[in-house]
């Protein structure tokens, strides 16, 4: 059993850095791309077998831990809000935008409504060697899925409603992160030996907005799963001044994306805390060298310390050479052997 | 004539904040809305009779500072690029990405080739008693869009040039940048007495890329102008973790968006330097006390310090209630008497 990455989550020694990537299982794997031309997103996410076929896919390549396949918006469907996935404009949905909308939302228990999501992982746990990752959307990029009514370049409804009320904004939060929390603890009952919280959307919002509106609901997430003694992953996007505000919120590793140098954000939330990042993931079309330089870089700014799991910013996109994200991956384990 | 904006852009003592707002002529106007229903957004800049009669139709707002109406893709038709301007997904155009596409783009003189704005400004020096700010976009953020054929959320294409064929970039960026200076400079001859440069989509670059690949071609345009000197303001969003590689590229004006408080963005580029923003433009939709207690903050945060402009932290957006604008004119001025 590799165990480099859970390791690296609790702060602890590794023989090199262990590597993963969010969305490793997806569009720029030729094997995804057969299955997606024949089945769609949602029946993949929603038969185990199809998922875990998917989330094992990745694994050739060397990554250091698995993560289940499944969305941040599946449960928003058993909460009472179905979500078409389109092919251009990403999911659509009806918006929730007033009390009786919010006061209609099912608190869901996962081991039913989302049973398929936990099926997958008792079934990958009893196959892998690496460890398996459970995640869920963060509350804030959820309600501002909810609100808008599927994505949104400036966020006008989102903010409006935490803004012009905050009763209704606070209420669905709290429906939100109830969600969230049970579906994160189900995905750990079910052998999800670290879980990771996607608030991809986080950095649209001011320091101020973030501790006023959105802060003590990811507490109450992330510490929950912390009294499990289960590592945690704190993640979004653009979070340069959020940074302090996050690792007060909680999380055993903070994500960091590739506006801030490693070492810099990782001084900023405290050396105590594991790190999670960070190179751009448009850095994956450049020549080979070019990619080993600027990873390079990043290792060096993590100077080995215990505690720094290499990944991207973000996702991986969907036209990222294959062969490259392979390359990085061995590039990585062997320049930063211990 | 009310000098407020040019006192605060030069850090001299002010009577009350000044404020203007970016798109402070734009849709959320009613007036505006009835022209555009009449003509394209292209005549409407390529009329000067037109693009006067939208620059000035804010200014019974109250604001502080004219900016005349114009696009910061205009100079690309001339530079052998037309643009198309689309009803959903924004400008498209015939990308540029190998040598050959960058060869064959004319470096334009902006008196034959943009006369119409020059005129607009010649025409709007007569009429205005407030001073008027000419603009251009930033060499970044022209080439994504050049790069990219329009808009991108990733900027795969624009990051893999400049990675992979950094000698094409840099050719690109030069042309583009000599461009920029020469259209801020005939718009200064012209009349315009700030200018501001657009780098809108600069916050997508880690500090590292800023430097290595942006940074340089700013600094010409940028020390050329303040030669003049004629204020220039240096703006961008997501900058958190650049500003003080802007501030080191020049401009006598940062613009901050609304992702840092004030004063530590202030901090960070020195209490020298003036500074514009930064209210989250999402916050003119929520109930005004609100919007006046966030405002207020800012005001705090610049403490009537010499060299603050009030605006948003990045354009207005076309919803916005105009009666929101004319209040938060009203309520900058009043609770920032000296």
């Amino acid at each position: 059993m590799n165990d480099r990455f859970l390791r690296a989550c609790r702060g602890e020694s590794v023989d090199c850095t262990p590597v993963w990537f969010m969305r490793q299982a997806g569009r720029y794997m030729a094997e995804y791309r057969e299955l997606r031309a024949k089945y769609s997103m949602l029946e993949l996410c929603k038969t185990p077998e199809l998922a875990v076929q998917v989330t094992l896919q990745p694994l050739r390549l060397g990554v250091d831990a698995a993560i289940v396949f499944s969305d941040i918006l599946l449960p928003l469907e058993p909460m009472g809000v179905p979500v078409h996935f389109s092919k251009n404009d990403g999911p659509v949905l009806e918006p929730i935008r007033c009390q009786n909308d919010v006061d209609r939302l099912r608190i869901i228990d996962p081991q039913e409504s989302l049973d398929y999501v936990l099926e997958s992982i008792r079934i990958l746990r009893r196959e892998l060697n690496v460890p398996l990752i459970g995640f869920a959307g963060g509350p804030f990029t959820l309600a501002s899925y909810l609100v808008e009514g599927g994505r949104t370049n400036t966020f006008v409804r989102t903010r409006r409603l935490m803004l012009a009320e905050p009763h209704i904004w606070h209420a669905l939060m709290e429906k939100l992160s109830e969600v969230v929390r049970r579906h994160l603890r189900a995905q750990i009952d079910a052998g999800a030996q670290a879980v990771q919280l996607f608030d991809s959307w986080i950095g649209q919002l001011s320091p101020d907005d973030y501790t006023d509106s959105v802060a003590s609901h990811v507490h109450k997430i992330l510490h929950n799963i912390e009294m499990l003694d289960v590592p945690v992953i704190h993640f979004g996007t653009g979070t340069s001044t959020l940074l302090e505000a996050m690792a007060k919120t909680g999380g055993t590793v903070l994500g960091l994306d590739w506006r801030i140098p490693l070492d810099q954000g990782w001084r900023r939330i405290g050396w105590n805390r594991s790190v999670q990042g960070n190179l751009d993931p448009t850095t994956l079309f450049a020549p080979r060298h070019i990619i080993q330089q600027r990873a390079s870089a990043i290792l060096q700014a993590a100077a080995n310390r215990n505690g720094h799991i290499f990944n991207l910013g973000h996702g991986i996109l969907p036209e990222t050479p294959e062969t490259e994200v392979q390359a990085l991956v061995d590039f990585v384990h062997q320049s930063s052997q211990r």
